[in-house]
């Protein structure tokens, strides 16, 4: 195991405290779903005509011909939605609608459009062709397993789990993250940009982030840099949050106190620094079973710590099944120029060129830009003593 | 221009009321942007240290080593957030923290553990390295266009946005979206299911794309199989919201009223079927600026209808400047064993095997089928006229 590897896991080894919550099934669209879903009922519940026409005999029709058309007796008409009185028996059919329940004794439905009709007798001019008929259970059996717990409910699941009659779903509650930034070089968008100041970007990185993830991000603002105000607030944050995100103060610097205020309250340090650059300025702790997050000031690294090393843990905590990184393998569109000394994370974006998985450098991949993240959606891996690579290179990549 | 381009392309045509609005840009995640954002600020604005050091000049330095090291007068401490008093000068350097405002005169930092130093004098044994200077403009210059209007919002835009110190920005207001359900055989979910009637699955599938594509979805119910109750309830679903998709009656049938109700309320048709399977049964119309677009009831093929020609319009109506479908070559990766007479659309997952696209089907490809939609992330289009095709086979591909 790496030791980028070994940080994701000793992340996902702490425990979480998943709370659910029933909601209406209109509601469940994105949210992860806590119970596993089986077939109580097939889907359809009863054979459905597929088309208007009329439900007959195939036995009946097997000589019908131009020439000799044979004429059935119409009984009823089912529309939709209503169950029809009589079987069809030899020489009757029953005028059917699409999707009403097709009568016992019919084994095809003829198309309106292929006889010729009265409102008592109905003539056909050729043999049954395809059946015209949805069997029962053809889109669902009855007690197959459909979804299972911890998935994100896409439009189709909670589809699903209405045809199942469900009005309500089991979901886990989204977890609360809380957001706080250290730096007295840090200013509000909005207020005036002194000399050597810069404007806090990371709260709106980190906040978009979570939100994507499906959980609700809190922004506890610009702490300042004093290691019992930091440790306050912290607390504070973690009384009223599942998990707590710093940024700024983890490297080694006089000013980088977010480890001392980790002592100062107690948690226990999971890990401080990885071999991975950028973001390899982090930590991980635990307090009271919640985990605080201390990434990178620099934005560039607070995406890769937060992405690369944080969400297997954060989808853990939203209850999810699929925790682990989407990993694939990718070619470099144009060649990385810089040998890396240890792993090397790059911001790139996906692309099919040719029906293959092409990996583009999204712009400039030092620890401060945040531009580069913009269109990223795939994070590059390059392992630690790599030459420069040049382009056509295939590496291993993670979606994001 | 095959007839399903015609069908996409005449809702696109069909002129769009955009309404703006201005917000937070904390609140901004997932929104369409509508304006164009330009870089008015470089960023960062100026040349800050990447690590805690010293500031000092190369020249001062260029004769330094173990054996002859040279000792330098520190005239001052620089915290982030600050700026220095004084410029460095010949035999003098400044104590700096990682991110502070690098001072007139140095062109490098020395990381502070490659030195030895007292608070009045540092020493260096070797001359300067890297710069360890993030220059002025590094993630972004002045003046570059930084997001275009139409852009749906991710994390790192928000924090580009931020960056620029704008704390508000402009967004395109969500459109509403109607959905009404036709069809007498429809029971609402938590019903007692009457035999004969099937739970109405369609308004949960349709919501969800909505939400899923940054619409709010408007659920009007299931409206009863009479003409003029359908009328208001779509006349009374168009003035309150921004589109209205009906489910059901746009078939043959004599229970498919969907187009008399059209002329009913004077809407004009844009289309009414379209040589595709499944969804072809599907209905554009407009009426006071405001599309109604009338999909299949059954489920797999208000899906296709919905993502494979309604889908392009609805982004144009949220602003979005990417309306057109991301189109792709996937290899399929079982056969498809059917032969095609009109064009066929199989709802499918993407697989990326050994670095290729590859397209897997998901199930039961039947018009009623909704299960397999559940994890449909690409749609497949086989040509009017294929034959059977044999996995390994190239085809064209929509990601939705």
């Amino acid at each position: 195991m790496t030791r980028i590897e070994e940080a994701r896991q000793t992340l996902l080894e702490t425990d979480v405290n998943l709370k659910m919550e029933e909601i209406q099934t209109e509601e469940a669209y994105g949210r992860v779903i806590a119970e596993n879903i089986t077939a109580k009922t097939e889907v359809p519940s009863f054979r459905r005509s597929a088309y208007d026409g009329y439900a007959v005999r195939r036995e009946d029709l097997k000589d019908a011909s131009k020439e000799y058309p044979v004429t059935l007796k119409v009984r009823e008409t089912i529309p939709a939605g209503s169950r029809g009185k009589f079987p069809v028996t030899e020489g009757t059919a029953a005028r059917i609608m699409t999707g009403a329940m097709v009568p016992e004794g019919a084994d095809a439905v003829v198309k309106h459009e292929d006889t010729r009709f009265t409102e008592k007798e109905v003539c056909f001019f050729m043999p049954a062709g395809a059946a015209n008929i949805v069997d029962a259970g053809e889109d669902i059996k009855q007690g197959v397993s459909l979804i299972r717990k911890g998935k994100i409910l896409g439009a189709a699941d909670t589809a699903v789990i209405a045809g199942q009659g469900m009005s309500r779903v089991c979901v886990f509650q989204k977890p609360r993250i809380a957001i706080l930034s250290t730096g007295n070089e840090l200013t509000e968008p909005g207020q005036e940009l002194v000399k050597g100041k810069i404007y806090n970007t990371n709260p709106f990185l980190l906040a978009g982030y979570v939100q994507k993830y499906g959980m609700i991000p809190k922004d506890y603002g610009i702490v300042p840099d004093e290691t019992d105000v930091l440790a306050d607030r912290i607390q504070m944050a973690l009384n009223d949050n599942d998990m707590v995100i710093t940024t700024g103060g983890v490297s080694a610097g006089d000013f980088d106190y977010v480890p001392k205020v980790m002592e100062l309250i107690g948690a226990d340090i999971l890990f401080h620094r990885i071999p991975m650059k950028p973001g390899g300025a982090m930590l991980a702790a635990v307090k009271d079973g919640k985990v605080i997050l201390g990434l990178s000031g620099n934005p560039g690294a607070a995406a890769v710590g937060f992405l690369h090393i944080g969400l297997p843990y954060m989808k853990k905590l939203c209850g999810r099944n699929d925790i682990h990184l989407t990993k694939a393998q990718a070619i470099l569109a144009g060649p990385f120029e810089k040998s890396s000394k240890v792993t090397r994370i790059l911001r790139g974006t996906a692309k099919i060129l040719e029906g293959r998985l092409v990996f583009e450098q999204t712009g400039n991949q030092k620890n401060g830009a945040v531009s580069s993240m913009m269109d990223c959606n795939l994070l590059g891996e390059i392992p630690a003593g790599s030459p420069a690579l040049p382009a056509g290179t295939e590496i291993d990549v993670y979606v994001v």
